[in-house]
């Protein structure tokens, strides 16, 4: 008897030793991000040696300082707001200081940020003052009792928050004001409603110009997803157009169970097609992949829609995907282990 | 082989005689019908015999002209906006002449459909003067390019569309002001940041009073699917606050492949649990039956979450199901195979 106990302890040690062994071969990640600054028709023939490098390194200054606060024990959402506030904070993306104009001439910016440990979520739209919408996003989740809040509300309740705001000559851009004034000369003559019935993503609707989006997903060391996204909506947009990046589900999606997704591109298509809630949903229901999930929806379903765009996630054992559909998507990602990629085009 | 072909034919023959036969025992709806007017602490001893009529009533001439709708070959589309027009007109319910009060004192509302034919869905949020709001979201649906619009921009829109338009004496009624007042005096002195970092279902924030949605799904003679939800949103709510009723994918969803689905409930944790494409996605990916999707959603996930509400949803064979967890839901449905009911209680 107690031979054979002796017995089965000898197997049970040699058995665990070999698999601390493994451990750190087969899976050493223990915390990881990854990033996008939007989708679209992003072609290396329009693009000059010196604007490539500008993006690459204000991917690479976002992803390196959400990896620094992860490494040093942040939380996920800590990093999610760390690093889109960079890409806010710069008018190469169409979020924050980068927003696109309304066809009035003003900016209108969405976030949405959701936390895959609890599964509370904020997330605010049609906001025009506030300098960082993330982090208005972060506080209606942490400190209301609502998920959703728009417009001048969304701005009453930043107050409150004490959000930084920002007042129009800081959402000025040059080259962004030039885009808006090209659009909406093409737009002038297109009839108010459309009647034709059929609403087919066209070529003059999804431009990298008009279009464009930051997110970020990211794993902690404590196991947490979490996911964020903000935009500065469509150029020439008119009626208080929201689309799918404040929504919770459509733009951005975490829960630890499954991923954390965050989203870019054509944002109707993106809401009707549930996106962001849809990977998970494949992930729990049907047992894909991240890998699978995501390709699924984004190159089979959208694709089968006409729509273009692409999205970041992540799973909890810091699996990375960032499928698009688009000529180009500005991503990256870090992982623990070392690896780490800036790409723009497919 | 002549032979061996013909007794293949003749084996074809019976089978499909049978199956014709059984065709109409096992299934002879063709179209059906569920409509709600709100979850929450509805109970039998609030409530006088002749307000338990009025609703039964008003129910009762929503669900018929919908049913009438359906029964002269319109569409579920029209179904939707038929049925859910007459409950906005009515005081009883939270959604367009009924809606409660914002803080401030003023009506803000929200409206969803989709169609499930084509997957396109139309909404508007935090709307002040549209008399019907679902016919608003319905235009956004049909005649633009977008998903969702908000506040001013979105009444701008419904302007071009030819929406009917109302002021605020015609949204004011004395019994929803009562419970403004009352309301408002309670959470006087609430805290305006919520800082106890958990935000829990309160009995005072989940109440009949201060919640109210109304909603329609419904299946038409030609196999398609659609959903609706509209609400006059929460009393005293404050900062653009936009709950799961305009939210594809949380408060509405339709889809011919699986179902059409409209929530009512606390919509905060409708949105966090993407609820009504919940319900398709469980459906779609895990084989579940329509009742056992939407009491997985209802009455397993929303109840873990400890959060309040209900749901109707129909399949493309027009079976319904409406689960609520909730003491009370007004709803009923009809069917064109003579089925009908209206309840209110558990």
């Amino acid at each position: 008897m107690t031979k054979n106990i002796s017995f089965i302890f000898l197997i049970l040690f040699i058995q665990n030793s070999v698999f601390s062994q493994q451990k750190p071969q087969k899976q050493n990640v223990n915390f990881a991000l990854a990033i996008h600054g939007g989708a679209g028709t992003i072609l290396k023939k329009n693009m000059t040696p010196e604007l490539e490098k500008e993006y690459t390194d204000k991917l690479n200054e976002a992803l390196q300082k959400g990896y620094d606060t992860l490494s040093k024990g942040g939380s996920s959402l800590d990093a999610v707001i760390v690093s889109i506030k960079i890409l806010e904070d710069s008018p190469l993306f169409n979020a924050g200081k980068g927003s696109v104009f309304t066809a009035d001439g003003k900016n209108e910016m969405d976030a949405s940020i959701m936390d895959g440990k609890t599964l509370m979520a904020g997330s605010v739209a049609g906001v025009r003052k506030i300098k960082n919408p993330i982090t208005a996003a972060r506080c209606v989740m942490e400190k209301s009792q609502h998920v959703m809040m728009v417009g001048n509300g969304a701005e009453q309740f930043a107050v409150q928050c004490k959000c930084d705001f920002a007042d129009s000559a800081y959402f000025f851009d040059q080259k962004r004001w030039n885009q808006f004034q090209k659009i909406k000369e093409k737009e002038l003559n297109k009839p108010v409603l459309d009647t034709t019935g059929s609403i087919k993503p066209s070529e003059v609707f999804f431009k990298d110009e008009k279009f464009g989006t930051v997110g970020l997903v990211a794993l902690d060391k404590y196991g947490n997803l979490a996911a964020g996204t903000s935009t500065g909506g469509m150029t020439n947009k008119k009626y208080g157009r929201v689309g799918d990046s404040p929504i919770i589900g459509a733009g951005t999606y975490a829960n630890n169970k499954t991923c954390a997704v965050s989203c870019t591109g054509h944002g109707e298509f993106f809401i009707r097609s549930v996106v962001a809630y849809d990977v998970s949903a494949l992930m729990e229901y049907k047992g894909l992949s991240l890998a699978d999930a995501a390709n699924e929806v984004i190159m089979k379903k959208l694709v089968s829609l006409g729509a273009e765009g692409g999205l970041i996630a992540i799973d909890a054992k810091g699996n990375i995907t960032m499928p698009f559909n688009s000529a180009g998507m500005y991503r990256g990602y870090m992982k623990s282990d070392g690896k780490k990629e800036i790409l723009i085009y497919r």
